[in-house]
């Protein structure tokens, strides 16, 4: 059994230790309710950072897209990749320009890519990452042929090391600064998703599926 | 005068040329909407992916964060960076698995990175930051004292190239799979902010100042 946190190794140490956070728990909550990844990669000797579509499974975090999977040219090839989620809560808006912040939850996560080259796997990962933004969707719609499963490129990446960032709450303002006559405060922040828009070329009489509802719900109906 | 558009170089060409954009007008379009940019650098042999507060002012970027400044040891140094800033529109549902997809618009940068040294660009750097934000915010707070500048680091990206993805629209199924009776469409998602929250040491009779009212214009009240 896993400990119930990674340990913190000099590149994945927060500075800011009232913000970090080690444990599996709160690093896996951040992950999961992500719409979408940064990816970082090195490409000769530049860094290189996409957004992706990913879903974790367990200490496995899978993603897919051109672009990584061309940075491995063998499937023993192991790269070094971070993968960064962020979700923004608010911005924190003080009484000095200095203490102005943000309010948010982010997820740094260090390991090494792997091609998934089964079938069996492959299936697993694309099931996992459909689910994470729709939860239930693989089974409500027309599966992958073995073609598409075949065109599809996904990669793996096994969690070697994560910390999670987080900041919450008003303003820090220096005590001199208290009777100022500036407002203070946040303004709250969130993603929301609004009324599903029906196709053009949509068949009469349909409307949408339980993953649709439960998506609203996973990352709050505004 | 630089020219309209970003050369596309190797490491900047999007591989899937209907979403590809390469104009400033585009490219500084999705920047300058952003609240959080997602910042690459390779630290040793491994990359590393932060979100920071950023603004753009022409072709530079600034941001600031702690992480960035300690690459750079001395002011000459120039680290390869890649910052990239995405907004995610809605969730594109399909009749089959394979084609869901998500709508979005993303811009990647590559530079170099340049510690700011001057108080002046300094604190350019950081007006640009807080507006960015906050727009006005700057002008109505207890500016920032020569103590606090020095405290901040500064970082400066010059855009070297750039590029945009964008993806709009309804799913797009194979044509044998319209007929299925499956639901299809989009879920839009939005970044709304909320109602400003009064901190609780807030004196009385104030209000949230103009720079809040356009934060909420800016990144689109819900």
């Amino acid at each position: 059994m896993p400990s119930k946190s990674y340990t913190p190794v000099p590149h994945s140490k927060v500075r800011y230790k009232p913000r970090a956070h080690y444990d599996r728990e709160t690093v896996h909550g951040i992950l999961d309710v992500g719409l979408v990844a940064h990816v970082g990669m090195i490409f000769g000797d530049k860094p290189m950072v996409i957004p992706m579509a990913y879903a974790r499974l367990g200490e496995t975090i899978y993603i897919h897209g051109a672009k990584a999977t061309r940075l491995i040219k063998k499937p023993s090839d192991r790269a070094p990749v971070c993968l960064t989620v962020t979700h923004i809560d608010g911005l924190v808006v003080a009484r000095s320009a200095f203490h102005h912040s943000v309010n948010y939850r982010s997820v740094v996560v260090h390991g090494s890519l792997r091609r998934v080259e089964t079938i069996e796997e492959k299936e697993r990962a694309l099931i996992a990452v459909t689910n994470h933004l729709l939860p239930g969707r693989w089974d409500e719609v027309r599966p992958m042929s073995a073609k598409e499963l075949k065109a599809t490129g996904v990669l793996a990446i096994e969690i070697e090391t994560a910390s999670a960032k987080v900041r919450t709450g008003p303003p820090v303002d220096d005590e001199p600064d208290y009777p100022l006559p500036i407002w203070a405060g946040v303004l709250p922040v969130r993603q929301v998703m609004g009324t599903p828009i029906d196709d053009d070329r949509l068949n009469e009489g349909l409307s949408p599926e339980m993953s649709v509802a439960l998506a609203r719900a996973k990352f709050k109906v505004g």
